[in-house]
Order: structure tokens, then C-alpha cells, then sequence
């Protein structure tokens, strides 16, 4: 049995590890485009940050520890360019420019994603980066010690954007976000949306909804974001608008996609063919609301998606339940989660949709240090279920959010979640919960 | 109609504030035996530590905010001692010797509970002094102003000794903890308890578990605490070791009682009388793994069960699913949480239990910050149903635990709850959430 993978992020090396360990006669090549292989991605703005710290501190297992411990065939500097599902092999080149064609009896896709990067003049201009692999990040680094970076423009303000504002802005770099949409946050209630754009212009950031970008400049030492009514200079621009899926090569070789072209895969993870897989950014999945495809690409589903391949293929059917699309970015002194749907999508999934708002305290009455928590809660009236939760706050926000995940996978009602026992003590919480509060309030709403 | 409530804590006021609020026209009286209504018991420990508080800060509501804004007959000084459920009256007497008989059509009991204190001489001693009501926060904090106390002990060591061994060690006074069992926190595995320990020491408190108290003694300028091999000298003395329920006057007047003398209510809170409702610390509940009578006294509980003992009362039928033991506290710099039953109690239940204990960081890998977590997970190899946890770190356990007493409630499989889609961002978790990595392990030995 011959387990190819393209693809040596999180879900491909999750696969090919668990695979190894599994059947360790089993052999396992990995097709890497670029030389890191296992490193957290997510890590890249706190890393940024700090001048001090080398990006390969990300790394969190070397390729070579793979290699000699683990016996994964794996080879970076390897590009897979086409898949022939019926020859069951996959042809690509090397960094060195050498053609090569791997064969297989199983094949997973775990390409990931890209960021976008509109087609519009300047965005091939130097000091414009993205960020999304260990080399985006290495990039971003050195450009801003090699031209002296005081002055940056972000693209977009999604929380890539928000989290690398926060990493600029700690280099005492000067920082402007610009977006099309005049909603900052559009995803969560105006009310939460407004504390988290006030704590991130209280540091310094200055945010400019409502622009499209028309093109990037070179300028007198630098550069220009070039707006209809608005031109930004920096010296640095980061564009982080959002990601794609990389499904080229899968759609080439004929396999389905769906939703923004991410490869469609079962819950076993398996695509149109019967021999390939996918997993990670690249592929999609089934929401536990809605019971319908979509595409969040996140790091815990990569992880979990790369060793349900691998039990697939070493005969331990698995199957995964799906996602509920639960985050959590942390912005300055905030902390912004969401789980399960919007409102807004909720109205898209034909349900009857109820919400609300409420603000508490994040610790007991006359607890010292208390602060703001805020929680958006969002229900369905035909059913009674729970459908999501957005919240935000400076404490007591990241873990919570949880509570609401796991509700949202047992697809309990509101009713339910307001009767659940959640744990209190003055430090941590007032005596209702604020998700209980928010419960019993968006009851009244039902 | 005419509805009684004995007692004005958290489960007796929120029902009386509840029903005003539901039927304005309903009498609704409440009988207290102590002037101190609607007060973050919990709180105490820390408004101790601040000897610049008044203990007055935690009280949430005054009495004549009760009365005047919402005109519930709250009368305060009253003891209540005896029920004729014939004749549908309560009998009692005020703090200025006077009887009273107040006549009702439905009677809440919400009479809490009390802390044990043995039957032991010397504990009724000046500066031997126990934690429940205001009135022992206030006389804790007037003895160690008034005695100048320099030294401690504790008897006891549940959370209520320790969050009381953090106060007082932040006012600068010597403490000592002491207790028959020669365990410390025996509901969690020893790897778990044994950082607790560390932690709790390691802040200066001396810690004598395997000690039976056989006395205490008036000493030269103090109190002894006298055990058969040890002595403690101490300028005051805390007795926590464990409260037990008010339902002497349940239990004469003919009420069933179960589980630690707690009274038996059903899941709409009535008693064996069809005209009586208890809740609050005086009485049961079920609990949602064993599905068996327990007594577990928490806050949330008593103002949720007050609520639906109002909305019974009032003609909304309503009936509590039940409780899954979460609670949570801080003892120093660590978090200490629980939901769910123990491997002990998991095999009184007659479960097949499995449990694992697992270590891990608090935050994603080459994170900053990042301190250790521990995660004890307990599950049923026949159902395979998830049975508790418990956790011990420095951050991220106090609203972790809360995702688990949701899937306890939603009766969830390990399996189930190891594919739920828990947040990640590098500052508040590694890619497996701890309790993902706890399940994973878990479902290894099911």
C-alpha cells in the first residue's frame, strides 16, 4: 500500500504521522512544495511581534525528525502540478527543476489554502506581502528589519488583519486598515462590533471602512494604497483579504468541488474518487446547524481531518461529525469569539431566526477587576434551537465560547442551554453565567 | 393567594422578586431570621482579604429596595420554626421575642444550609468562627481587626477552607490547615491535587492533612487546635468543613427527606406537600449523569430553582433538567475545576469507568505565557457516555470546564465530545484544546 500526500501542513502531516504509527509498513511520501513542514501557522503574528525571536521558532517538528523517526518519505521543495486519477499517480517538479511522477494507492489532498490577492495593479510590488505559510511570515519579518518599516497599510480587517495590526502596532509601527465594507466586523452585532473597532483605534490603528482599493503605487520611499477618495502611504502593505482554497489541481484531475471551490469530501473525507482524499484548507465540510457544506478553514479541523484519513486508510472507519465553525481571535486587550451561524446566515438557512444582545460583568458583583462581556446569542423560534453565539470581552471570552460549541454539536435548544449547570465563582463569573443570561433573555424572544 | 417564602437568600428572593414580577397582585411575604438579604455569600473570602471593604459591599439589593420598588412583604428578623401543613401555617418568632403565624397557599422553603460544626468542645469558643451566612463574614472580619489575629487555622480543607486561606494570607496572617483525611482535594486524581498542594504551600500555608481535631483550647493569648500528635496555636480558628441543610423544620413537619437530610423536591421543586416548594442548599436535586437524588449546595442552582418555584406558583409549569456539580475555585494563582462525578463515584453509580489524566500547555506552541493544565476526564466504557472532569492550571480552566457540563447535560459519548469544534487561537490554546487531547487519550482505554 502506497499513502501519497500533497501537502505538508497540518493536515498532511497529521495524516502521514498517525498513518506511520498505525502501520508502520505502510509507505508514506508527502509531496512539499516548500522546506517547513509542521509549524503554527497561527503563530506568525505573535512571532512578528517580537524582533527578537527567529520565525523557526513556529516549528514545531522538523522535517528530518519525520524522516529518521518517524520513516515518512517526505520531500519538500516538491511541487505536485496534476493528479491522473486513472494512472493513479501524481507528476510535478522539483526546486530544482526536475519533473518527477509519484505513484499511489491512496492519495490525500491536503494543498490548503492561498491568500487572495486581487488582480489589481501593484500587488506584485515589493513590501506587499501576504501572510499564510512560515515563508510569508519569514518575509514580512526581514522586510520590515531590512527597510526599516515605521509606517504600514493592512488590506482588509478580518482577524489575520486585526491580529497582525496588533503585531505591528507592539514594533511601534504605524498602522492603517482599509476595507471596502463600511461595517467594521459585520459578522456580530453592531454593539460588540463598535467595542472591538473602539479598542483597536485606542491603539493607535486607524481603520478606513468603506474604501476599495483601486491599486498600489510606488511613492517617494515607499509606497501608496491608492483609493477613489483616500490614498494611504507605507512602507509596508499586508493584504490579508481572505483565503482560497488550492483545489486547481484537484478540479484539473476532475474531482467535485462546491462551496468556494474548496474540494467536496464526505464525512469520511473521501472526494468524488475513490481513491483520493482531502483535508484542510482545500477541502470542505458539513456544518453541525445547518447540516449543509461549507468551507471555514481552521486549524483544529485540519488536524482532525488528517487523522480521520489516515484511520480510513489503515481500515478504522471514521467518520467526522463536522464543524461548528468555532473561533476565537485575540485583538489588544480583547478577546472576540463566534461559534455556530449569524444571524444573517441564519435567515440564508430558511430558519426563523431570534436573537439578542446583553452586557454583563465577567466577574460576581463587587468582585475587584471586573470587566465588560458581551454576548450575542442566536436562536431558532420554529425549533427552539440554539444556532450561535458571538462574544467579546477582556476576560473569560476565548473559553466559554465552548460551551455554546458543544451545545451547538448536540443540537440543543435554547431551552436546554439555559438550564445547563455552568460553573461560578466570584472570580471567574457572575452567579448567572453570561451565556445563561444571554439564554434566558433570548427565551423571552422565542 | 397568598405565597410564604422562609428564607431571603438567593433561592428566596429570587422567587419572591420573580412572582411580583409575573402576578403584581400576588401576596408574596418572606420571613428571615437575619437583617441580611440578597448578598454574594461567595464573595466573602475575598471581601475578607481587603480589610478596607465593608462587608456591606456584597449586598446586591437592599431589603427596602424588596419592599418598596417591589413591594414583597420582606420581613426580616423573623425566625421561622415550625409548618402545620393542615392548617397551612408557618410559626416562628421575631428577634424581639415576639410569636408570630403567618398563613399561606403555597410555602417555599429556602432555609439554605448551615456549616457543620462538631460536637466537640472548645468550638464554641470566642474567635472560633465558621463561613456561610453575612453576619460569620462580618464577625470574621470584625475578630481579626479586633484581635489584632496574626495566626490562623483552618479546619478543613474544601474550597471554602482554601479560598479562605488565599484571604487571609493576603492580610498577612499565618495559616494552618488541618484535616482527617490524609488526602488533600481526594476528588481529583493525585497529579492534579498534588499541584493544587504545591501551589497552596508554596503561598505559606501549612497543610496537616491525617490530623483528627479532638478539641480546641483556650491557649496563653489564643486558641488551641488539638489533634491526638499535633497542636496548632492560633489567634482564630475558621471551621469549614462542610455545610448540611436547614431541614429540621421540613423534616418535623412531615416532609420527606433523602440524601444528606436534604428535603426531596421533584423536578419542579415540590416536596412530598402538595402546597410545599423547597429550594435553594436545603434541598436535592437530580443529577444529570447518574440520574439518581444528590445534594450538592451551589449558587446557580438555588436562583434557578427560586425562579421556577415562582413560575410554578404562577401557572407556568417548570421543571429543572437537573445539576451537573460544575463548580469552580481560585486558590492562589490557580484555577481548580469540576462537572460530573469522580471515578469513585462513577463506580458507586455503576458505571464501567475510565479516566484518564492528561498535562498540557495552556497555549499553542512557542506561545509566550504559556503555563501547564491538567485535565482528569472520566468516562463509561458500557455507553461510552463522557461521566466528568476536573482541571487544575493557572488559566483557561474556570470557563473551560463549562463545555463539559454541557455535553454531561446533552448526555454526550467521549467520541461525540472529542469531534466537537472547540476555539483555537495561540494565546488561549494549543490546536487540541486540552480537553480534546484528554478525550483523545480517554477513548484509548474505553
Amino acid at each position: 500500500m502506497k499513502f501519497l500526500i500533497i501537502g505538508g501542513d497540518a493536515a498532511g502531516m497529521s495524516a502521514a504521522s498517525r498513518a506511520k504509527r498505525s502501520m508502520p509498513e505502510m509507505a508514506v511520501t508527502v509531496l512539499e512544495m516548500t522546506h517547513d513542514v509542521s509549524y503554527s501557522a497561527c503563530g506568525m503574528p505573535y512571532n512578528i511581534a517580537d524582533p527578537e525571536k527567529a520565525i523557526e521558532d513556529l516549528v514545531v517538528r522538523q522535517a528530518d525528525v519525520f524522516r529518521q523517526k518517524q520513516g515518512i518519505d517526505l520531500l519538500t521543495g516538491h511541487r505536485a502540478d496534476s493528479i491522473n486519477p486513472e494512472q493513479k499517480t501524481v507528476a510535478g517538479v522539483t526546486q530544482q527543476g526536475e519533473k518527477f511522477e509519484s505513484p499511489y494507492d491512496k492519495l490525500l489532498i491536503a494543498t490548503g489554502g492561498s491568500p487572495i490577492v486581487p488582480d489589481l495593479s501593484g500587488f506584485d510590488l515589493p513590501g506587499v506581502l501576504a501572510l499564510k505559510s512560515l515563508d510569508h511570515g519569514r518575509k514580512i519579518k526581514a522586510y520590515i528589519d531590512s527597510h526599516n518599516v515605521k509606517k504600514a497599510v493592512i488590506i482588509g480587517m478580518g482577524y489575520i488583519g486585526l491580529e497582525m495590526s496588533e503585531s505591528l502596532r507592539a514594533r511601534s509601527i504605524e498602522v492603517a486598515m482599509v476595507k471596502p465594507n463600511p461595517r467594521f466586523l459585520p459578522w456580530i452585532a453592531g454593539e460588540l462590533s463598535g467595542v472591538v473597532q473602539k479598542e483597536v483605534e485606542a491603539n493607535g490603528v486607524n481603520l478606513h471602512m468603506g474604501h476599495l482599493v483601486q491599486k498600489i503605487e510606488p511613492a517617494t520611499g515607499g509606497l501608496a494604497v491608492v483609493c477613489e477618495d483616500l490614498t494611504l502611504d507605507a512602507d509596508m502593505v499586508i493584504v490579508a483579504i481572505g483565503i482560497t482554497p488550492n483545489s486547481e489541481c484537484a478540479i484539473v484531475a476532475g474531482l467535485e468541488t462546491g462551496i468556494k471551490n474548496a474540494i467536496s469530501v464526505d464525512r469520511g473525507l473521501k472526494t468524488s474518487d475513490e481513491n483520493i482524499y482531502a483535508a484542510g484548507d482545500c477541502a470542505d465540510a458539513y456544518h453541525v446547524v445547518t447540516g449543509e457544506k461549507t468551507w471555514i478553514p481552521l486549524a483544529l479541523r485540519a488536524n482532525r481531518a488528517g487523522w480521520a484519513v489516515a484511520d480510513n486508510i489503515c481500515g478504522k472507519p471514521a467518520e467526522l461529525e463536522g464543524v461548528a465553525g468555532t473561533s476565537v481571535f485575540k485583538v489588544f486587550d480583547l478577546q472576540v469569539a463566534r461559534t455556530g451561524i449569524t444571524s444573517k446566515e441564519a435567515v440564508k438557512s430558511g430558519f426563523d431566526s431570534a436573537d439578542v444582545v446583553i452586557k454583563t460583568r465577567s466577574r460576581a458583583h463587587a468582585h475587584p477587576g471586573s470587566t465588560t462581556i458581551q454576548v450575542h446569542l442566536i436562536g431558532d423560534r420554529k425549533s427552539g434551537r440554539l444556532l450561535g453565539a458571538q462574544m467579546v470581552g477582556k476576560e473569560g471570552v476565548a473559553h466559554r465560547i465552548n460551551a455554546v460549541a458543544v451545545a451547538l454539536h448536540a443540537q440543543m435548544t435554547v431551552e436546554q442551554f439555559s438550564q445547563t449547570d455552568l460553573a461560578y465563582a466570584p472570580p471567574f463569573s457572575p452567579v448567572w453565567d453570561p451565556l445563561l443570561t444571554a439564554a434566558n433573555q433570548l427565551l423571552k424572544r422565542m
